[in-house]
């Protein structure tokens, strides 16, 4: 077998190259169907081309490479190209390069597929553009919205007028799907952005499910008065509920396994030094890969924040929507990523992806499956994305390896 | 002796009248040496012509008002007409027009005093135009730093300019002050800006302190993250830790008799939905009326946080500072004032200030006394502060009886 550090080191380059192509000057931002997003589709397509490929572009702009002209069933693989703003170089095409590269060391080492394998290079996946999600993975589940096409981005531009300009086809999205019965199913690399692999001590993750998530807004009104000359115990402190609440999403999240729970917002409406909070805003974030145990720590949390604003004699308002499902990993798949990983000798170790990724979309039409490379920090999002060439060698490894035993 | 509520009723029908006077069209904004500060000033000083007062301005634009041209002592009553942004018509301007009106009905009346009486209407007391504070009171108490003449609104004028433009004398200020031996005491009227008359069901409070009051920034730097993929045990949450800094401050405030501690400020730095907050910030403000035990809940406080910021793994920054100290009323004014209360019918509530008041800086040189008027809600500033003609009355008693017992 050849050393797959070569090609985890042309991977770490390809993605170099690809994060000079940019909206803006100084950071990386690459946004759907822009010129920057554009030379990056057109860098993988001759990657993809000198690795063998047959290229084509989708009605979205999707950039998809085809190995195995002729076979009757595909093995899916893929991710995204664009980025959110300021953003890391690996997120998304981190799962495309290594792709290329596995097909590209397979074909080195003369070695051919039962299946096809087409590698997916989805054009919107982050969706900061119009403030969609998974464009580019909707469209290949045939999934998209046509009244999407109305949406607008800050500058007027409509979608379908940006689909055009790119390229593509606004008529041709709803058609533009894959045919599930054709499909073996899909499978994902990407950055954990996390840091649970890191503080494991393991280079790959197999993800077991993506978790579901709710986000929504809890608001408490109290009553606004001046910081010196009301007593404590005349007090109805918006900010005393909220930080009350806070401290609570924290306790449940953390008494039940696997849940992550965050404020990240939290906002004291005409805050003053020497003005009790009247009324504050903050935003809340449940996530966990089982449906119902993320139903049950919203209605305690709900609960909570109903004894908390009974308590002190303060209103809130709950705007929490139902939110987005858990989507469950190929059992079947996942089983032959654990294999693929254990057979080049690194342990398993199973997490749920807390973020949302184009498998999600995917497993509308297919069993997918995911495999999570270590980056530093858990950081993502963010210029200091940062991945090791040994940990990409082993994802590339273990992409090998799964390539050869899924067939 | 005359029915007390047609002096109120004429006290309130001023208040409306120098509503009037504002730098805005919609609402009521009057800052140090505008124009509208000095129609304010013109009117007071017609009022106080007409209550027989001989009338002058000192350097800094003090509107003053004397009664008993040859009297050996002075009694100094007073309080402040410029107000805040989008303020209310009583904070302030109340107290110098009850004791204008005290002056008529004593004429009314046909009473003299053995003492002459100053009524002092100061120019600035809030600061909102040079970030001063009792700018008024200051040059009366001799307390004006003359480096302050360099300070620059918001326009670029300087403090030395809107003196002269004003018809003050910025050169006199430093000479500008009384003299102490000559004073019997200062003494005003003022509304609570707090909800306790209003909860104890009684018109008036006798100030025992203005409470002395520590301000200041509490930084928590965690690490910033995505809400999704950083497990609950993983996470260095600033505003998990800030939160429970929050709670912190109303627990230990809440154990302490007196103490008021606000959290009025909290900002999430970089706050979104889905990260968790790497740096929060947010204000302190601690007030009592003694000061040792005001120093003594900071301690508390600081401890707490270092407690919280490493069990939490977190950094914190503790930007608080020595604070302005606490100012005692006279007890032999304050127990003349309590007295007045007495004999007028009403129920004696001695209560701290925990707002800052002209008092504090004539404190400096000679005995002091407040007495606090019941406001509607405990508001004020705001445009809804209110008070009644009932208690405006019972203030115009107990200041007449006051003024008589006093001498």
């Amino acid at each position: 077998m050849t050393d797959s550090k070569a090609y985890a080191a042309a991977v770490l380059r390809r993605c170099d190259e690809l994060a000079a192509f940019s909206e803006e000057e100084d950071r990386l931002t690459r946004r759907f169907a822009t010129p920057a997003l554009g030379r990056a589709g057109e860098a993988v397509r001759r990657w993809m081309e000198a690795a063998g490929l047959a290229v084509r572009r989708d009605a979205i702009g999707n950039v998809i490479g085809r190995l195995g002209e002729n076979a009757r069933r595909t093995l899916l693989i893929g991710s995204h190209l664009d980025t959110v703003r300021d953003a890391g170089r690996y997120d998304g095409m981190l799962g495309v390069l290594v792709a290329i590269g596995c097909l590209e060391r397979l074909r080195d080492e003369g070695l051919s597929l039962p299946y096809a394998v087409e590698v997916l290079a989805f054009a919107d996946e982050e969706g900061v553009r119009y403030g969609t999600r998974y464009l580019g993975s909707g469209v290949v589940a045939g999934r998209f919205d046509p009244a999407d096409l109305d949406r607008r981005d800050s500058g007027g531009v409509t979608l379908a007028d940006a689909v055009s300009e790119f390229g593509g086809d606004p008529d041709g999205l709803a058609e533009a799907h894959l045919e599930p019965a054709d499909l073996i199913g899909y499978y994902e690399v990407h950055i954990e952005q996390g840091p649970v692999l890191e503080a494991g001590g393991v280079p790959l993750g197999v993800v077991t499910a993506i978790a579901g998530q709710t986000g929504g807004r809890v608001v408490f009104n109290g009553e606004a008065g001046h910081a010196g000359t009301v007593p404590m115990a005349l007090r109805r402190d918006a900010l005393g509920a909220a930080a009350e609440f806070v401290t609570a999403v924290e306790t449940v999240a953390r008494g039940e396994d696997g849940v992550v729970a965050t404020v990240g917002e939290l906002e004291v409406q005409d805050g003053a030094r020497n003005v009790i909070p009247g009324r504050v805003v903050l935003s809340l974030d449940v996530r966990h890969a089982d449906d119902a145990v993320r139903r049950s720590v919203l209605t305690r949390l709900h609960e909570r924040a109903v004894s908390i604003a009974e308590t002190r004699g303060v209103a809130f308002g709950w705007q929490v929507g139902p939110g987005t499902p858990s989507v469950g990993c190929s059992a079947e798949l996942t089983e032959l990523v654990a294999e693929a990983v254990v057979s080049c000798g690194h342990p398993v170790l199973r997490l749920t992806s807390g973020a949302g990724h184009d498998a999600a979309m995917l497993a509308t039409i297919t069993p997918v499956a995911m495999l999570f490379v270590r980056c530093a920090g858990g950081v993502s999002h963010n210029p200091a994305e940062s991945v090791t060439v040994d940990d990409v060698a082993a994802a590339i490894d273990v992409t090998t390896r799964f390539l050869e035993i899924v067939g």
